[in-house]
């Protein structure tokens, strides 16, 4: 296990930086009267594909040897990563394979095609995946970037986290949501460093709370299959992101799917911000927990903004 | 008539800083590959209120004496003006009277309300709306402030193109929507002086393109009750903005209904921004006459994001 380093993230940043946006940070009064805290978001839903993991998939990409870059990347994912991945591909001009379940929604795919990455479908079942994974890397020989537990990708999410504290003075904790752990292991590697004082916070949904228990827990517990419309967030921590978490991680809260949802309209009505349903997860566990955050400079980070407007999940319409 | 001048909008910024936001601009390499300009949005739609009348409603409330503020202001507006004046009002600590149609949208009377603004509702005809503020007025001697034709609103408008040339080096052009050529005439304000060579571009509904035939003809046609989708571009030029249209626009082109729909649906898919559709037309036009803005470094004012996204006008669903 190589656990990624501040001087990586450093490295990480600036070999991404022609690759990413630097994002803005917005605030909403309103949103700070309901809440009694100072809320500020640092939108990665702005990144030109849509979520953050471009900057992990950016690092992977670009800190390939040439010889071996020829051969390409790959991954397997149905969400932000496949598409970060291509995108990142494509602008070195390497190919990108990307095994997916067939049962992804045909958005998703849409995007990783357009960005020229090449899909192979799968059943959608664990041991279908690794198999069809292991073969098509076999016959490409591309460079299998993980969607987080990868000490390249863990040191290019940490890079959203330094552009943060440039932009927004004094922040007391840093709210992200947790599902492989990714974003969350970025952050504490970045914060450890550059602002020890500040809290590093996991949200989680209630219907796929593995990383709360096992935090709670002191070891990881992965769930075969959890439900949440918070897509994103479905996924297990790994040695990597434990890593990061267990040692750095200050405090995880959870929320239900109704409170997601609540988050995501009072984000579009206040902000303008269309969330996806992970990204929402922050802002509800802040509602949530008023008192945990009251009188708070609070971070929050908006990881993506995919989401299919024809198809928003209000529940109480 | 008192035509604003230079130094106004200068003294406008100042006044109005602590009351808006410098909003951020933001790029997409997908659009600039579709149009193959360089387009840069500067987006207005995440002022506080969501809109860039807040400019000028801020620097009118701000620019008034103790005495005359304690009266407070008033307007008629069913749209963005009605909710920034409120917004602006509840800020200084003043009155808002605002007269609106009985038909008007209750999420736009909702907005209002939050602001603390007081509705008076009236019949949806032009007479009964002007007798009925009439009386508002007489009542409460609240200051008038015109949605557009007001030179310190089109002062206060002139503010967003000064941080827009300071925030997009080299603009070619600037284009922003047209209805009461509020937006525009500050934009030409601030332009002939800051920026001479750069031109502005009006753009408008086919459907209510009553500035269009007025900029053809060379005086002011007034349309009796245009229908758009983009219901903040309905009302006529006035004097004022008569004044700036004629002297500094260099071309107004219109788009139709599904193009102005169609352009939302791409500002959505990659700016990850959801427009109103009268913020919608400038994105359409250029789509529309390609050939006018490509190589070009093209600035495009979003001059709002208040739409309802449970009833989006997606014509093809």
């Amino acid at each position: 296990m190589q656990i990624p380093t501040f001087d990586d993230m450093l490295a990480a940043h600036k070999r991404i930086a022609p690759h990413i946006r630097r994002t803005p940070v917005r605030v909403s009064d309103h949103l700070n009267d309901l809440t009694g805290a100072q809320l500020f978001f640092k939108c990665e839903n702005f990144q030109e594909p849509g979520a953050f993991k471009v900057r992990g998939a950016a690092n992977a990409v670009f800190g390939l040897e040439d010889a071996a870059a020829a051969r390409g990347v790959a991954t397997h994912s149905s969400g932000n990563h496949a598409s970060c991945l291509s995108y990142a591909a494509m602008r070195r001009g390497i190919p990108c394979n990307v095994v997916m379940p067939h049962t992804a929604p045909q958005a998703k795919k849409e995007t990783v095609r357009r960005y020229g990455g090449k899909i192979t479908e799968c059943d959608p079942s664990t041991n279908a995946r690794e198999a069809t994974f292991a073969r098509v890397q076999a016959e490409t020989g591309g460079d299998f970037v993980h969607p987080y537990n990868d000490p390249r990708v863990i040191a290019g999410q940490g890079t959203c986290s330094r552009e943060f504290m440039e932009q927004a003075d004094g922040l007391d904790m840093v709210v992200a949501p947790i599902g492989g752990g990714g974003m969350i292991s970025g952050t504490c590697l970045t914060l450890a460093t550059l602002a020890p004082e500040t809290r590093v916070i996991a949200a989680e949904p209630e219907q796929a709370d593995d990383a709360y228990r096992s935090f709670k827990a002191g070891h990881i517990i992965a769930d075969d299959a959890p439900e949440t419309i918070a897509d994103g967030l479905k996924v297990p921590l790994k040695d990597l992101t434990w890593h990061f978490v267990s040692r750095h991680v200050s405090e995880i809260f959870t929320a239900s799917e109704q409170e997601i949802v609540d988050a995501m309209k009072l984000a579009w009505k206040h902000l303008r911000i269309v969330l996806e349903p992970s990204s929402a997860v922050p802002l509800a566990i802040v509602f949530k927990n008023a008192q945990a955050f009251a009188g708070k400079r609070v971070g929050i980070i908006v990881t993506g903004g995919n989401v299919d407007l024809d198809n928003l999940p209000w529940i109480e319409g």
